[in-house]
C-alpha cells in the first residue's frame, strides 16, 4: 500500500510530474474511464515494470459516446478505484473535471481515415474521433514516456498507435493482453450491466472467437462458413444482435486475406449491453 | 552571414536541435512554404529576439491546397531562400520531403470547428484542416519553445492558436505584423503571379480596409453601407471577384458586433490570383 497522489487539474498533475522528471524518472500513463478491474490492474503492473512512476487517468470521456449510448449509466466509482490504485502502487491519479480537458471554446478534433471506418467505426461513428482526441490531449498534458492500453480494445490500440505515429507524438505505446474470467469472458467495466442469465451466456463470445481461430489454423478455406455458423450459434444462444464478427488484418483492420497477420473481432448485444472481444491466432 | 544547417529529415533536424536543447537554448520555429520575402524575414527577426536559435521550415504542404488551387505553380526557389536565411542568420533550415511529414499509411487529420468555417473556410474548405495538421506535425517534430506566424494570415493565426490551446501543445505562439510594400500591398509569395496592371491595382485592397477601419472608428452605424461601397469600388477598379470583405471579431472571426475587438479581412481575385489581407483597428 503506497501513497496515491490525486490531481484534479492539469497544472497540479504537471507540478507533481515535474519533480519526477527532473530526477530523470521514467513515467508511464494508463488512460482509463475508471470502474477499474483486473484488466486495468494488469496495465498498471506493466507500467510499473517499464517505468519508475505510473500515472493512471480516470476520465469518462463524453465525446466518445454517441447520443443513444451508455454515457449516463457508465459505472463511476472513484472511491473504490482509488483504493485499488493505492493497493497496486499507482503513484498518481489524474482525475480531471470536464473543464480541464474541454474548456470553454474547445473546438478541435482529431480524425483518422480507413482504420476508423470499419468494425466499431461503423456502429459508433463518433467513437474513434472522441478517443483519438482525448488520448492526444492526455498524452500532451501528461507527456509520459510510455502509455499503456489493453488489447481488449484492439481496434482502439491500432487507432491510437496510428495517430501517435502520424502526429509524431513522442511516446511509446505498450499493450497488455486481455484479462479474462475463468470461463473466458473478457473483463470489462460494462460486464456490470449483465444480469445473471446474460452473464451465463457472455463467455460464448470467446468460444466463437476460439472456434474461428481454430478454423483459420486448420482450414482457412472454410472460414466464411464457420464465421456464418458462429454468428447463428450466438443468436441461437440468446445474443440479441451481432454488430460484427470478422477476421481482419491485425494492424489495418481490413478484411483478412491469406498471409495477413490475423485478428478475430466481435461486437454483440446481450439485452441492452454491447460486448466486444477479440483474439489473435498465433 | 552565418552558417545555415540544412536538415531534410526529421531525425537529422532533431539531432541538431538536441545539441542546442541540451545547452538549455531556447528555440523558435518559423514555419513557411518558402519563396521567402521580407514578411518572412520579419518573422525570423522576431524569433532571433526571443530565442537563442531560429529554425525555419520550408514545406509546400499539399493538403492545404484544394484540387483547383495553385499547388503546382506555387513558387519554389530554395536556393534563393537558403541565401536569404544565411544572410538573416537563421540557424537551421528544415526542408523535409513529403515522406517525412506524410509517410506511407498516414491517415490522421486535425479539424477545428466554428473558427474554420467562416471567411477562408467557406472558399477553401480543406485549407484549415491541412494547415492545422501540418502545423501540429511541425510543432511536434521540432518541439520549439516559440513558433512565429505572420498576421497577414490572420485567420490562420487564430486557428493555430486555438489548436495549440485545445491540444495542450507546449509552445508559445508569437505573431508579427504584416510587412507591406510602400504602396500598401501586403507582401505575399503569391504577388509573384501578378502582371504589371494587376500589381498596380493590388494596393486598393489595403485602401478598402483603411476606409472601413476609419468608418468603424468614426461611425460604426454606417458600416454596412461603407463595406458594400468598398466592394463595388474594388470590382469597378478591376478586381474580378471578392470572396469576402468583412469586419469580424478579431479572435473568433464571428461577424463583428459593437464592443467586439475588430479585424477587417478581405480576399479578392485579380485575374487568376487570389489575394488576402487584413488590418486591425486600434
Amino acid at each position: 500500500m503506497s501513497h496515491l497522489i490525486l490531481a484534479r487539474s492539469r497544472n497540479d498533475m504537471r507540478q507533481h510530474l515535474k519533480i519526477w522528471r527532473d530526477q530523470g524518472k521514467k513515467i508511464a500513463l494508463v488512460p482509463t474511464m475508471g470502474a477499474l478491474h483486473n484488466g486495468h490492474i494488469a496495465l498498471i503492473e506493466l507500467g510499473k515494470q517499464y517505468a519508475d512512476h505510473v500515472v493512471t487517468s480516470i476520465f469518462v470521456n463524453p465525446t466518445q459516446f454517441g447520443p443513444n449510448e451508455d454515457l449516463a449509466r457508465y459505472p463511476r466509482q472513484e472511491d473504490e478505484d482509488r483504493a485499488k490504485l493505492c493497493t497496486i502502487g499507482c503513484d498518481l491519479l489524474y482525475a480531471p473535471n470536464l473543464e480541464e480537458l474541454y474548456p470553454q471554446g474547445f473546438q478541435t478534433r482529431i480524425e483518422l481515415g480507413a482504420i476508423t471506418q470499419r468494425l466499431e467505426g461503423v456502429f459508433r461513428p463518433h467513437f474513434f474521433s472522441g478517443v483519438a482526441t482525448v488520448v492526444a490531449k492526455l498524452l500532451l498534458q501528461v507527456t509520459p514516456d510510455l502509455a499503456i492500453f489493453g488489447e481488449k480494445d484492439w481496434q482502439q490500440v491500432q487507432v491510437v498507435s496510428t495517430m501517435v505515429k502520424d502526429l509524431d507524438l513522442d511516446v511509446t505505446i505498450l499493450t497488455a493482453p486481455t484479462v479474462r474470467d475463468p470461463d473466458g469472458l473478457a473483463l470489462s467495466s460494462r460486464n456490470a450491466y449483465l444480469n445473471a442469465e446474460e452473464r451465463r451466456l457472455a463467455p460464448k463470445l470467446k468460444s466463437a472467437l476460439d472456434k474461428i481461430a481454430h478454423q483459420l489454423k486448420t482450414n482457412p478455406a472454410g472460414l466464411d462458413f464457420i464465421v456464418g455458423q458462429a454468428k447463428q450459434d450466438l443468436l441461437a444462444a440468446g445474443f440479441r444482435e451481432i454488430d460484427y464478427l470478422e477476421v481482419c488484418h491485425s494492424l489495418t483492420l481490413e478484411p483478412w486475406q491469406l498471409g495477413d497477420p490475423a485478428r478475430i473481432l466481435v461486437a454483440a448485444w446481450l439485452g441492452q449491453t454491447r460486448l466486444i472481444d477479440n483474439i489473435g491466432t498465433s
